[in-house]
């Protein structure tokens, strides 16, 4: 009897949950969450962000904000626990918390798990490893002592566990003089191998196992003017290798086993062996060019799967570029966006301000997105952007 | 020298405002105030609307939200008096109170003078005839008894000067018999035309006096499948058909001499005559397809015209359709979007929901993009969008 009524209540809640409106979550309010929170609103869902800074990027486009710290247990929990479905924008958040709200029942897509082993550069490498995944070889070291033990080894660079992020906790040590360099905590030792070009791309992957997965990207380091990298999409691969680069994409999501959106970087080196370089939870920089140049952006994608929605269309309407607004060097304070008017003039452009209010050397700012069906108008506007919008102070 | 520190001060002051963050207003919190936020989110901008509803669909999507009636005096000049530029999203504000801000210095856009031209539909109307812009035949009206004056004239089509909207404030005479239908306050009675087909341009005017007009778009009244209307664009026109669309569209924006954004709905006869039906000061159903099918949209437009930005690029990427979701006849309450997941799988469809709570019939909840280089996809998905996707209750 009591049994019965049990279930008769399930199934109302469950009815319940159908139809009413979802509660997603977000941890992190950068520029990334700031784009969720623009798609998101083409759908009937309520938003939630949690954010240290309440002038954030994302802080004023969401339903609810809440201060708060997303490593801190107790912030992510009680931000958590009434909502449907949860996501990040950043690796760096407390995966305890997560876990226990996975545990309640809340759709944390990454998973804690994939984000716990993702967001550990050693665990992520022995992942690749574990699942037969192409990655550069590598030892683990747990104290800078043990990079000796493979002088023969080096060049090599050397990537803390935990803690690195936008070039932080990586060191390339070339020879034996340079052990000192070393990290004095668990860190992953990997070959330097050269490199002939970058590429990455998204894959998604919903609650029922399905995966989607974006034409490739590619970044371009363009030697003749000396420019900074843009990126072009799609890339123009040799047809094994673009089914090399699907084939890792796929097992590395099917590896992790969580449904959610995941960036994949590849390297390819002279030979055209292509290995993971490494993998990124969620909605990611090589994918802003999707918000224009694809039937369903990487945004929209990752909402679809939150939301278990039907997964979306990842061709691409037109090839496009994207160019990097990063605070110049020797300008920190104020943002001055030097040249946006004439960048704004350009027919195929689209530009991306993300509204932080200060720059600093290297600090994304924003992005361009161009669509063109000629690759050479890509490569021609790409250039130009690069040389006439900046982020300075004035 | 008290003159000389003036002059100085000014300077100073004017420098400081061209390199500040603009904060950009909007009266109306509905779903063009929810499209023109997710634009917004592309610029360096603070967003501020002001609206009677705090669960209306642009609430969340502002930096700074205001609880009050935009029909009011105090309560639009009170939001408006910080703000370096004020829209619309809807005409039926507080023009008065507009007015004093635009003497205040603030940007309002379109200008007190144009939304008090065409928020009465006989001054709208007694403007097309003064600029020579072609137009139906009509009388004007003060009171009922006026339009047995004009029983020659019918059948024709009475609309009340103020207060009419969504076919309210529009009725069709057609004979002496009907004369009791006629309104008591100043009204337009205008010629009831036979029209072939009905089509609407988007056009732009900067603060320099620069004009921009997006393709024109062409509504569709399916008579085989029995179907509401649907929207394509670019419509298929002749050449000086649509010359002369965009002289008329262009014609309005100049007399009414309002930067700004407008839709200009036009209707085409048997003999290919085209006259303007109405005009909108400010983005407009007939536009939302240029989100996705256009460079830049109508949403993005305005904002570079309120920001002072060069004006985008109206060019369509691909040929549209767009398809309206509204409540269905016989269903008012918690809305429920029948087949929405249908039409998500759909491969070149954009699904827009407006986060409406409540249902009821007529009433606007979304509207769904189709893009596609070919027409007959455009009609045929449209239809089935059509017949698919509901908002209900359950």
């Amino acid at each position: 009897m009591g049994a019965m009524q049990n279930e008769n209540l399930s199934k109302t809640l469950i009815f319940v949950k159908s139809s009413k409106i979802m509660k997603v979550g977000i941890l992190g309010g950068g520029q990334l969450g700031r784009m969720l929170l623009q798609a998101a609103a083409n759908f009937d869902v309520t938003t939630y962000v949690l954010e240290n800074d309440a002038q954030c990027p994302a802080a004023h486009l969401c339903h609810h904000f809440t201060l708060g710290n997303i490593q801190d247990y107790d912030a992510v929990y009680n931000f958590g626990k009434n909502l449907d479905a949860l996501t990040i924008e950043i690796e760096a958040v407390n995966v305890e918390a997560l876990a226990q709200l996975e545990k309640e029942g809340v759709r944390v897509y990454p998973t804690p798990s994939a984000i716990r082993t993702i967001k550990n550069k050693v665990l992520q490498k022995q992942f690749y490893k574990d699942n037969e995944i192409p990655t550069a070889p590598f030892f683990i070291t747990q104290h800078a002592s043990e990079v000796s033990a493979h002088i023969d080894f080096l060049p090599a660079v050397h990537k803390m566990g935990e803690g690195g992020y936008d070039g932080k906790g990586v060191q390339i040590i070339n020879n034996e003089k340079e052990l000192e360099l070393a990290f004095n905590v668990p860190s992953v030792l990997e070959k330097k191998v050269k490199i002939a070009s970058e590429i990455a791309l998204i894959v998604g992957m919903n609650a029922s196992g399905e995966t989607i997965i974006y034409p490739p990207a590619e970044m371009i380091f363009d030697t003749v003017y000396n420019l900074l990298d843009y990126q072009l999409s799609p890339a123009k691969l040799e047809e094994k290798q673009l089914w090399k680069a699907q084939a890792i994409a796929r097992k590395v999501v099917k590896g992790l086993n969580s449904p959610g959106l995941f960036a994949i970087e590849l390297f390819i080196d002279g030979q055209g062996e292509i290995w993971i370089n490494e993998t990124a939870p969620r909605v990611h920089n090589s994918g802003h060019h999707t918000i224009e140049a694809n039937y369903s952006s990487q945004y929209d994608m990752l909402l679809r799967i939150l939301l278990d929605y039907p997964m979306g269309n990842t061709d691409a309407i037109l090839p496009s570029a994207i160019v990097n607004i990063v605070g110049s060097e020797g300008h920190t304070g104020a943002v001055y966006y030097e040249g946006l008017e004439e960048v704004l003039k350009m027919d195929n452009v689209f530009v991306h301000i993300y509204g932080k209010k200060q720059t600093k050397p290297g600090r994304k700012m924003g992005h361009v997105t161009i669509i063109s069906k000629d690759y050479q108008d890509l490569t021609h506007k790409a250039n130009k952007i690069k040389h006439t919008l900046k982020a300075i102070t004035k």
